[in-house]
Parts: structure tokens; sequence; C-alpha cells
């Protein structure tokens, strides 16, 4: 039978309806996103190493000594995005336009390119590799966070057409801009309300209770957890955070950096394997270093969604989202999946 | 220059970048959704006139005199969505799990088959069609508003597979669910605010501003008007709704309809001819009976979104929209197709 189950955080209703899970096809992807033949390098790619003149000049990079900027000899690399829609160079200006709200374009975009190969994937990367990933998000925000005008980072990675990614490369990308994101801001909302009721973190509640619970877990490392939310909103959803209560992404200690490396490899290979590689989006949602009091109650944390279903418009006429999979269900077939992993 | 605009209803920051447009086909339909030799009527089609009994039984149908139940002779025919994920006769039950709230799968899914003719599409339908659905709208709206234990009543049209339909046969559909859904909650919520703020009705002030602008109109009949709204999140989105004050789409008077369904012609042949028989989801928001006060504020209009972009999932990813087309432009090749029209 259906149910109906609301988010805690994002107070959303959704449809838990397993019934329609006979509809064909919808939970394995179409076709895996990087075909098994994808070369380790590709001379056309513009991410690949060697080709670092056909993006615009690097603005950060992990490099081996002795090698110089926008040349071959690094293992991570960030550049601005060539199609960014918004300038650092901008001046940022607010204004009116009657009764509306606007600001210049000001902002930063850019591309966090993950490593040289160019077959690079979540679900065969090594710890070492997310590790080194880990390392740049974390250095980014350091690095964007002093600018007071930028008022959310945000970092993210879509992998696959459908997830809205145009490289087939591996890369993540950062948005920084001088407004927060309407999602963010709701959960950040919805997270103070909770504090003022009961003084805790909703996340750590959420902790709590999972961990009690079990069968929405989907892997547990020293000291983080991956879950399938309760609610969640669309087949397979993953949440990933710290075990104890962690506002700021930017000041995870080395130790930590390792713990979840050793918990995404693990997630992500048993993704890719039950459901074929599948194209996802994955958010890193985090608090701002200048939020007062905001630490109390955000706890950082990593939203993936894989996107599965052949047709994902149905929720934006409807405003309702229909899961075909329960979240136990997920769970149980990405935790089963681990035990056959990979040591 | 790009510019971040924000919408006064959602508080949705978004991005016109018109720079971005650059990337190839991004602003035109792939392919037609309804191909020109489809044929009036489809024997396996279960919405054909002929295939009553490929359906759960109607629920509601506008017939000829002297045809029964479930036979020919209709001209549109309501009906319980096959695959629903929610029953009407589930006993309606809320309930803790925990720190979660969860509900039994209580609800209404049902399909309006907009004609009898399977190659119906509202890029050519006429006025005299228009005015059916609307009344179908109406009917239904005012049926199931009488079960005080549905929440929200929310009617929808997805046309094309990439906005979520499955059959090509011209239908809407309707969800009624205990709860209302999140995007209508936050318009509410933002309605009140403004309203607590103002003591005006945002919508009316939108009207208002537009009206004195006009670089933003799409097209105005004598009761309504189709705008382009300031802070579009995607390109060509387009809101329709009547100039005066009116919060109950299910009062609508016939004179109305009529109004309507001479500008949703005229919108939608535009729209096609423009983007070339484009995907969009369009949805009504209109303002539950039972609701104390929020008349007040409540304007009812549609919500029409085409599907345009290939690329998806960046906001998702992101939580930010970058909207490739002003909707000034949008607007004006709108504006300037309807010139062109059909009378």
């Amino acid at each position: 039978m259906s149910e109906l189950r609301k988010d805690p955080i994002t107070r959303r209703w959704v449809i838990i309806a397993t019934e329609r899970a006979a509809r064909p096809n919808q939970l394995h992807a179409p076709s895996p996103v990087t075909p098994e033949d994808l070369p380790e390098k590709d001379p056309k790619c513009p991410f690949c190493e060697g080709n670092e003149k056909m993006t615009p000049p690097e603005v950060m990079a992990y490099r081996h000594a002795g090698t110089g900027r926008d040349s071959a000899g690094w293992w991570v690399r960030v550049i601005p995005n060539k199609y960014s829609a918004v300038d650092p160079s901008t001046p940022l200006e607010r204004m009116g336009e009657g009764m509306y709200d606007m600001a210049t374009g000001f902002g930063v975009h850019e591309v966090i390119v993950e490593s040289t190969k160019h077959n690079l994937r979540w679900g065969n990367a090594t710890e070492r590799e997310f590790e080194e990933i880990f390392w740049a998000y974390r250095d980014r925000l350091i690095h964007l966070t002093r600018n007071p005008a930028l008022r959310y980072v945000l970092i993210f990675k879509n992998y696959g057409r459908e997830a809205g990614a145009s490289q087939p490369h591996g890369h993540s990308q950062l948005i920084a801009l001088p407004v927060v994101p309407k999602r963010v801001l709701e959960e950040q909302e919805s997270s103070a309300d909770y504090w003022r009721m009961k003084e805790r973190c909703p996340m750590c509640d959420i902790i709590r209770q999972e961990s009690s619970d079990e069968k929405r877990i989907i892997y547990e490392t020293e000291s983080h957890i991956a879950l399938a939310p309760y609610a969640s909103y669309l087949p397979f959803q993953m949440l990933i955070l710290p075990k104890m209560h962690r506002p700021f992404f930017e000041r995870v200690e080395k130790s930590e950096v390792m713990d979840l490396a050793r918990l995404f490899r693990r997630v992500f290979w048993s993704l890719s394997e039950v459901l074929g590689d599948p194209p996802f989006n994955c958010v890193l949602h985090t608090t701002p270093p200048a939020s007062a009091g905001d630490e109390r109650y955000n706890h950082w944390h990593f939203e993936v969604v894989p996107r599965l279903t052949k047709v994902a418009g149905f929720e934006w006429g409807s405003g309702f989202y229909i899961n075909v999979a329960t979240p136990e269900d997920a769970a149980r077939a990405l935790r089963e999946q681990i035990g056959e992993c990979c040591t």
C-alpha cells in the first residue's frame, strides 16, 4: 500500500508508491553513463592533462613540484566555468525594479576537475581519489568564503547527461553568489524552527532515530553515515553526513576526510553496481562562516539523487513527488551490495 | 550582461543569462511533441472514443443525450488514473513514526480526457475546445473540494514525454491529497507575508506593474492576461491569470471562461509556432474553499513552463536556475507571433 511521508527538513510531502514500480524500466539506468571503453585520456577533452590551454587559466591546482600553472603535472585542477553565467569581476549592486528585487551578475562559477583520468567515475574511484576531491572542496570553500559578498558557496556534482553534465571527464562544480539558493534557505529556516522548538539539531535527531531503526542505513564508518531519507522524493536518494554535529565542511580533519572517502568509495561503488552506473546529482550543503548561531542547527551533509526515471516531468506539473521505491528497499539493496565489496 | 532576479512570490533568485543561449539548440523543441501525421483516432488508445472499456469507469463526462456511461458519445471524459499512487477508498489516517510524520495513501488521482480527438493539442485547439476543458476543471474542483479531507486539488497538464506525459492523446490530470503541495504552500505563505506588509495581493501588484511596463506582457483579453514573469526560471515561462482579484477558479463565470479560452487559444498557438510544438507543464493554482482569509491574497493563476533545454539537471545539483532567455525577449517573440494569428 502506498503512503504519504513528510520530510522534517524540507517539509515536503512525498507519495511512496511501490505499486507504480510495475511500470517498465524505472529502476535501472537505461545505459551506463560512462561506457566501458572510454579511454583514460582523450586528446580533444579540455579537462585532460596536456590540454590545459583549452580552458580558462586555473584558479587552483594540486601539482607535482616543479610543474607550472596551466601545464601538465597536476592531479586536481580548478578552473572558471567557460560558460559561466556570473562573473567575479562584475561589481555587485543590488537594485529595485518597481516591486521587484535584482542584483548584477556578480558571482563565481568554477569547475573542479577531479583527476587527470578521463574515465574516472565515482563508481570506481579509489579512496585516495575521493580524498583529493574533498580537499579541493575544502580549499575552495575556505578561499571563497573569505569574500563576504558571496553569501553561499554551493559545491555539487552532476554526473551524466541526464543529470546535467556536458563533459564526460569526471568533474564537480561550484557556484558562489551574493544570494542564498532557495533550497538551502528553506533548509536553514526549517532547521532553525526545529531548534526553537526542541533545542536540538534536526539532522542529529535523524541520525539518532535511524541508528536505532537501522532499516534505512546504507553504510556507516567510524565518523560518517549514509542513509536513505525517510521521505525520499526519488528512488535511491541518499544522505551522507558526519555522525557528530558538524556545521562547517571546511573544518573537516584529515582523519575525517579519510573516513569519508572510505564511505564514499563503498557507497558509490554499490550505487553503480545496483543501478548500472546511473546519472546522479550530488550537492554539499554546509554552513556559511558568517552565520550567527546557525551552527547550532546546521549540520553539513551531501544529498545524492540518482536520475533513474525517464519521466521526470510529473512532479513539475503536480508539485507532488511520487517515489516508486521505498527508501527501506533502496537502503537494503545498497547495503547488501556493499557486503560483496571491495575491501 | 547577466543579472540576478528574485521572484516576489516564490522568493527564488534566478540568473538571467543570455550569453549562455549561445549554446546550440537550447531554445527550440528538438522535435514536435505531436507528429503531423498522428491520426484523429487510434484503435489502441485507451482515451479514444469507443475504447471506454480500456479505462477504469468514468467519474464524470460531458455526453450527448441518450448515451450511457463508459460508452461513446462524450466530448470530455474524466476517469481515475489507472496508475494512481493514491486511493480515495483508503481511510485517511495521520500517524507519527518517531520524529517523522506520515499518512495513509488516501487521495484522488484522475485523468481529464480533453476531447475525443486523439491528436488534439493546445497549439491548435479551438476556443470551444478550451472552454469545455475549463468547465471540466471547474466541475471537478467543485466536486472534490466538497470533501474536507482533501486539502488541495491540483489540476495540471503534462504535454509531451519530456514533460511527463505517457499518453499522446490530449489530457490533463488532477491530484487531490490530504496535504498541500510544497510549492503551493510556499506561494500561500509568501503571499500572506506580502499581505501583512502591504495589505495588497501580490499578484494584483504584479499585474499593475507589468501593465504599466508592457515589456513582459504576452497577451491580454478583456479579463485575463498572460505574462512572462520577471524572474522566470526557465525560458518562455508564462503566467496566465484574471486581471481582477479572483481567488477561486471554480467561481469563474461563463463570460470569463469564454474570455480565458480566447487567450489560451492565441497564447498556446503562438507558443507552438515560436518553439516548434514544445513539451510543457501547465499547473492551475487556486484557493481551497475552506481557507480563512486566504482569499484576500491568493489569486488563481496558471503557471506554464515549456521544457526546452535538454539539460535539465543543472538546477537540481546547484539549487540555482540559470535562464538562458530573458522574459522580455520571450514575451516579445510570443506577442509578435500572436499578431500574425488566427482570428
